[in-house]
């Protein structure tokens, strides 16, 4: 099956989207449909030799861009780049959706094109961390600011199936973010889903604290897009800092300098494990579909690896387990009281 | 004027408390008082030549632990360290009271005795964060889960007054920590308190986001005390996980053992950057009175670090330029209309 891939929508764009496809093409044998601006793609398509590589061009006349507001211009842009690249989801023409535009307006492409998964409120981004134990999915990352305790309740449910079909890993452990451990901690929104998974058949190791994201003590981490973003910003942002001062202190002294020369090697492949182009992009979890959100400022890499992973994703049939998870295990777990307040009943 | 220091409340309690008080009592020619068992304190003094050194103690028959509930602890144990800490604080016998016990039992305590200063509703515990281009402090990093805007704004306005006065910034610049740089951007407490900022004198950058901590984009960053908690314990799980994946990396390989030889001098450097102990512990800003609020797991250098902090931060005048800062400039700032939401009228 193709994946299509929203060419217009990154910081880079098309030459990165460009870029990235013909890698995947060559690499991974993926094919590819470009969706975006007909004559500038093909000029940029061109310039790299494709022969036997299966990338085709889709036409998008529109463009959504970063400061569009996101459900607005999914609804009043029909023929924009993201909206085409779902649209193809839908009528079968492609397996899976990747953009590194205005991530806003990707989540609402998805969501208006490909629906919700039956019992899903809210779809989540998701994203891979490295960890000192392997690998940790934390959602959400940047969808849903303001969140009520059955949409934190459904991440997990989302993140065990993710976790374990897409990821393969057994019987993944979930942890809920907050500030401390014990029960007593958290804030309203923590405490109410807190008592929500303590009642489910979930894997549920209940409050963790942000240290253990990177230490890998459970395998998916819960939270509200808001907290899920701040984590995802300040990781990479620390990341980049603590490059950037561990290179002041070598570059200003000669013995230092000497020694990095020997351990380049170490510092490269330390630098795979922590480098979010290995990881290519944030799946959108609970659609009825594969999409996946990339950073703005995807690199040619970042976008070859995204394909590769929307491809597995979409081959992993984990859409489909979600629904199956929930109508079977959940089925009366998110009924809603008059007062608005979750009760559990399954 | 001396420092308290609760001696009883740390994992490792009291005996990196004594050897840090004597180190700052040394280093520094601080006078200061190890508030808990007399006996205990007395033997565990007694293995150190303290000739010449002003360290007195202050006997408590009671200690909070880490799992007593904050308030009723303070309440019910009127002879706990450090409750009795904050109460030489209020008589005038010290000038700061430090703690690594149970923080929001400190901060139960710093409230309870000291009493919050005229125009503060919530005290925050705030953090000194080292930057690309300095420090950067943080609050609130754990005291208050569930915020309003106003205390968002209130906890702004200390940060303003803490940076300048306390950390010689001149003019520090304030963001609010949000999941985007866009007014648009934000959760509904976000959005609330972005609102009221722009309305005041305050040198008020809009959002930053999870990144800008580290680069050092604005001095103060502004957000509730769970996000700011998830802040505080990510970026320390991060650094740790950052050295053990870099030094698994090195040790896998003799040629970057040999390398690492030559380095060790800037990596030394570097973690003394980034090390926690270097800034000692966070101030609770927004009591009538120094609270200094360590790191359960603080060692001998956490302390005797965090004694020189609270002794510097309680010369600053800190307290009295806030309370005059509100007073001045922001007197009508935080009238409430009817409905509980936040007006403006100064």
């Amino acid at each position: 099956m193709r994946v299509a891939v929203d060419a217009m929508g990154g910081d880079n764009a098309p030459a990165v989207e460009v870029e990235g496809a013909v890698a995947a093409a060559r690499e991974f044998g993926i094919a590819v449909t470009l969706v975006g601006d007909e004559l500038r793609l093909r000029q940029c398509l061109a310039t790299y030799p494709t022969a036997g590589l299966d990338i085709d061009i889709h036409h998008a006349s529109e463009v959504v861009g970063m400061h569009d507001s996101a459900s607005d211009a999914v609804r009043r842009k029909r023929n924009s780049s993201v909206r085409l690249a779902f649209e193809l989801v839908s009528e079968g023409k492609a397996c899976a959706a990747v953009s590194a535009g205005n991530s806003g307006a990707t989540m609402a492409a998805g969501m208006f094109v490909l629906k919700r998964i039956s019992g899903i409120e809210r779809p989540a981004i998701a994203q891979v961390f490295p960890t000192l134990q392997g690998k940790t999915l934390v959602l959400d990352v940047g969808g849903n600011v303001d969140c009520k305790p059955t949409h934190l309740a459904q991440f997990a449910i989302m993140g065990q199936v993710y976790a374990k079909y897409a990821m393969g890993i057994d019987n993944p452990r979930i942890g809920l973010l907050s500030n401390g451990e014990e029960d007593s901690k958290g804030n309203d929104l923590t405490r109410e889903t807190n008592a929500i998974l303590r009642q489910t058949s979930l894997n549920y190791a209940g409050y963790v604290e942000g240290r253990d994201i990177f230490k890998g003590t459970v395998e998916v981490v819960v939270c509200d897009g808001f907290v899920g973003n701040v984590v995802l910003k300040l990781s990479e942002g620390l990341a980049e800092a603590t490059g950037t001062m561990l290179k002041r202190e070598i570059m200003g002294d000669m013995i230092a300098k000497m020694g990095y020369l020997f351990m380049r090697g170490a510092f490269n492949r330390f630098k795979k494990t922590v480098d979010y182009a290995e990881y290519g992009g944030a799946p959108l979890i609970g659609i009825n579909g594969v999409g996946m959100i990339c950073h703005g400022g995807s690199n040619a890499k970042a976008i070859k690896n995204a394909i590769r992973f929307a491809h597995e994703y979409a081959t992993s049939g984990v859409t489909q387990r979600i629904a199956e998870t929930l109508s079977e295990n959940y089925g009366a777990l998110f009924l809603r009281s008059g007062n608005g307040a979750p009760t559990v009943s399954s």
